[in-house]
């Protein structure tokens, strides 16, 4: 259960209104890495924690600040607001400042939340949950923490200089510093579910055994650089082979007979002359006898008129 | 530029047809951490890279390989289906097995695609290119790229758990592999990042003097966990420090008195009551004297009726 | 800024499993009108309330109960999941009812989630912000909160009649509980907001002059039942004149001469021929010649060829 | 089934051309409470409607002039478009006027629609299906009606103010008196579902007595306000009673022990040791007999690898 | 399988940074008819082609053209965002061209890709796999696919028309020039279709004799325009009657009575009283009489409150 | 403006329920191809039609029509639902028939629509108006229609093949005779729009001399098929030639310099040391002397921690 205090977590007062900076700033409340992102991100992983203590203490410390940050910068954009010339006719328009202002604006800003913040971007797309990470393995989503942290601190950064109003750069500092805090601590929580013995650095910790084992420690060289080689992965203690010019694999890549049922084209002329399809097919022939009973029957459903057409295209 | 082979890249064949775990497939294909992802995750980072050489190089030659994990994905997709029950009625229903592989196939495989993959995922939700990064910089994505390729194998190895055909899990154990040289690469090139100077652990690497030097180090404890500060993050050289029960270090969260012309409510009576906001307003009171200058003209352009509401109100 | 407490607001224990279940009980989690719907639509309403006091409080005591529910709903959703078959193979699905239920699972949890809750519907389509509303105007806000509360309530007695856990429907008696409090509380709000003086029953509380004086107090019978008019909104103090057959006010609706640069298709001789629209052209003439100048300009920058293709159709 | 006029409901006629308002107006067009969202909701709730007569008739008459509506506004956006300066290059910027014009405009409606209208909102998010309200139950879709006529009157209002065109103020002059009375009609529908005994103010009408009797009548204080209990919401008959501080009625919310086939991160021993979920478990021993039955075969399932894992962990 | 040679298939270098039409080059990237669309479209139409030979060629072939074109374009947009003001400050803005700039400007390519493109269009909506067709039916495809190229090539041609950059419009020509091409063979491959008797020009080619005869040549004449009949669509071998003022042949559209425990609206009475719905119903009573047996169940399912209810109303 | 009539465009009475068979006709109300994208796609057309006369009633009428398909699926689906076993326990679903249908059937048309039709597909993803096309060229738009008919009728064909109920059939026999005029009429139309000279083959109708001479009759063979030439396509009057194994034309796709306050990741040393891109860029030198004078002062605004930064990487 939460309980909310009234004071903001820091102080969120420009110097004065700036309508353009304030669409820009939506980018910290509803984009992929904004505000709302991390919220949702460390509440799911926190509820999802089959970890009792430490690890599940961090994430709900860190989850429920972040609901804080939501309402430091949503007030921040209220107050960035103020003022703005949300009413402007077209006559207006034509002082080239202005019109300019109100073309860097959020419309939806005025239009739909009465100059207030949106649960958007900084391009009016909704915050949407395919965003988070949540997965129930904490090596798995620390990483992505860590990773959310970097790409929040990059474009708060980012933002920070592109203002030079006092009150909005105070709260940036804020952030950038917590942004900085989250990430050594995300970052550290990784080292200690090793130390813990909860995890090692692959993840999930399990398939070492099954999984390919040529294949486990290649890089495969599919683009003309030669510069792949030369990194420090190809060195040291398990280091990564570079293959150059590798071939395929695998067989060709062909799609079965369709379903008479479901229209799609096939023909079986063509088929029968020798196509790569037909000649991956007869490899593939005994394996498959049981379905091709099957299919008879389901020929049968699709009725006369589908059977006319496969005549017509023999 | 890019050029096809139409060998696939392991081969990608099921023993048996089995359109409920062809369902499941979608998720590595059209996921927010399947193969469409990194994809185009790793061409719009290498793209955009602006290091030439050995990290460049790393990138558009994993990017390359990912796009013919998409089709090695969508051939096992179409084969899975093969002889599938699209065409059932609802007197075949009364079988129950028939039923149940019914209830749980993606009725889009057959209704949209005619018995092949689609672009989206296990769910039927069509990828979007709002899961991917690519930010520019190494280290932020970097950090992006080992934490999806830890969540791709953590769904490859949930998958594999999932099926017990020789055909699907010998093509997965390829992918298994494929995703721990992934992450091992991008933990690797994360050092060699370092290694070369470009960049630090915090990202970016900027605005340590600048950010909130008092918060810059501290972990809010606002959940009522106790363990908290026993992990890990609070020993060592950079300590974090857990401040337990802290106090919020900002004011109100109050929105300015709107815009007439937008219709916000609002009423001035209980303003100057002595609510928060009244307060909060006095102490910021000189700063915004301009802005009052400005908006006394917005008030004009809203017009009589509004300025009639505001008596009422008043 | 808030603070948690790991003490859900009320118990969530289900008595067994039931993974069927637990997809269902996602659209009140992640839903049009699931918890993080109402979260976040009191919380960016509180946070852009611009009256401060009673109205601002019970947004902001509903909104950080709110956080809770989606908790509460994490939590059980988790539990449902406990046990449940996500790992069965093509062999296992030949028992009928293990078959079902793995039919009527949501894939993404195990898969995605790892056997937690997501931030979906039960669908598997992600929450958006699209689904909020916050517009500053406090009665048209509270409307949308009463609304929401009503599908939130109905939603949870349909799922109420789909379980008959006990541990289930104790929670869910709650959440019925707080539904009905919630819809009280709104639409008590909004005859609170009337008895103010800040809000009468149109929203928003102006242009009642401006706006048309003819077609303000007529419901326009545009389909063929006869029913229409005998409702009660069409009797009373302020009775709604319900229009039988009614014709269209305006001309016909065209669009005008497109811009040669955009390719637009257009014929002048058909349009000289005197269509529709070069008839509601003429009548428009005398208010376009200065945009009929600004157009010429235009039609030079596309360039010759188009000149050319403009000929070819005249 | 439907017919179609070639004349619009009302006349859409600017006077002149202007390009950054064309933009605005798409949130009337496509946003979430456009004429897209108010025709398709009331379709829906009309071809569902189970009571016929004159419910069914105000929905279907209702909606059939929304798509009017629909028709009156893409009709305006190509006439606000005519002449605009789709195709200016980058020499042309340099006139601050004509640049801050394009800088204000959609650019989707020059590249994408060739001057018209777009299934949109003003920053082209396209409209979609998860906006509308269409439950079955009249009050709850009557509730969602009047507040989405109050929202769509309330951006037309505010769309108002932002031009003085005579021609569109003409058509919002329109569009407001239509909002007034949908309003209206929808807050009188709810007063009739009510004499005619078919709804009751709380939706559904049902398992009041089975609902929480505690806490059906409780606002829980979670925020430091302490305006909340003075609202009118406290009085009356029916008083809704303010708790203050109130303690959390559930135990924690703890996750269950996870299916290790699944690799979330788990930790036998520091579960042992005494973690609030330990105790939690504990109390819950006797109802998950079964399930753990279940659950050593799921186990087994998981193969050996991951057993080894867990001895690790253990 | 695929490989990548750094050199772009076409030259991208524009003369000079215009980071205006760095955005609008964004709809050509991830817009619906852009080369994200292409790209993935043919390929997953190539990967589920069921034709071996020089239909799945075709489709390989000009899929991996199209991921170079995502190449080029994404190149361009960094080159035009080079020293671009990503940082001016609200100082700044007073300068007219600058600030008019600022507002034509995408905000995300600076702020979340650090100046480079992003999988969006030119409004920052992401790219989502909703956008292409590939139903392994190749008539129906290859139309869709004439059909975006013909969009593609349109959009092209816009936005050659708004640049005048030597730069950028030498890379338009070659666009413009395989677009050419591109419509140019799917329309030469439908007619390959026909020609190799595999499809004739209605998709599917089936249930010609099953789907209603009487209504399998009439054009619905449903808007009062009356040109309509006029068409070359009304004449020569198999020309198409035209319905003027056609009368519905279905009843009334009416849903059936609501399952009590959905608590859907419904009035026993009102139905009774000889509506539409209670006429239909009767006409229909004979074919539900086993489903009225099934609904008494559900009727107990949803319990005594819900009978009480129901006796309200009745 | 638009009426309506109650009565349907043909009949849509199911002989029984079945709810597993309503949650797929979801894909013909809000797939990409349902009725809502040809509704909304020919409303768009008809309304931003610039050609006066046949193609606009063309468009109207048919537009008109669709409204009418989108209700007799709505009403098809609500009563397929009748008597589904919406409320079924936990208990209920060990009867595997019950529990196939339960894990077949669409979630949401219970729990959000009370037994009825969704704005969404078959999965559950709302319709959005990225789906359709509107484009103001008729034959890119006709196109398209052509196209979208096709998949429609495909989809229809399939579906008709997973029912035997006598009254969907009859409903489906009827729309694929509407969809097979529709086809009809779009290609004759398409026909009609080069007959009347308002469109040539290759759209838009422009651009033929400045289009890259070169490259505009050749497909570039980058997949290792060998039998793209032998198609159709390389023959007749106008052939398109087959480049086997083509070479890029363009240099090495590079990213520019950053701009210091994005922080991107950057090099100096490593690019100075004789990279592809140091190469590309000393080629490019005189045209970018403007841009660098520019960045020399955007570095400066940077500020000093990155000026520090900067010279580390040096």
């Amino acid at each position: 259960m939460f309980r909310h205090t009234k004071r903001l977590q820091f102080e969120a007062k420009p110097e004065r209104p700036d309508p353009v900076y304030a669409r820009k700033l939506q980018e910290l409340i509803g984009g992929a890495f904004g505000e709302m992102s991390v919220t949702m991100q460390y509440l799911f992983q926190g509820w999802n924690c089959r970890v009792e203590g430490k690890y599940k203490d961090l994430l709900m410390d860190t989850a429920t600040e972040e609901i804080g940050h939501v309402e430091m910068l949503a007030t921040m954009v209220a107050r960035l607001l103020e003022g703005a010339p949300a009413t402007m006719t077209a006559e207006a328009v034509k002082d080239p400042v202005m019109a300019a202002v109100i073309g860097g604006m959020d419309p939806m800003q005025a239009i739909v939340a009465g100059g207030g913040a949106l649960p958007a971007n900084c391009q009016g797309v909704p915050w949407n949950g395919g965003y988070i990470v949540a997965s129930g393995n904490l090596l798995a989503d620390f990483r992505a923490n860590a990773a959310a942290e970097a790409q929040g601190r990059l474009q708060t950064a980012r933002l920070y200089n592109m203002t030079d109003d006092p009150g909005v750069k105070a709260m940036l500092q804020f952030n950038l510093a917590r942004d900085t805090v989250h990430q050594k601590q995300w970052l550290k929580a990784i080292e200690e579910l090793e130390a813990d013995g909860l995890e090692t650095p692959i993840v999930p910790n399990a398939f070492f055994d099954e999984e390919d084992q040529v294949h486990n420690h290649t890089i495969w060289g599919l683009s003309d650089g030669t510069d792949g080689p030369t990194g420090g992965w190809s060195e040291g203690d398990d280091p990564l082979e570079y293959l150059l010019d590798p071939e395929p694999l695998g067989g060709p890549g062909t799609a079965p007979t369709p379903d008479p049922a479901l229209f799609s084209t096939y023909s079986t002329v063509q088929d029968a002359e020798g196509t790569v399809k037909a000649k991956a097919q007869a490899a593939k022939k005994s394996s498959t006898k049981k379905t091709a009973a099957k299919k008879t029957t389901a020929r049968k459903t699709a009725g006369k008129k589908t059977a006319k057409s496969a005549r017509k295209r023999a």
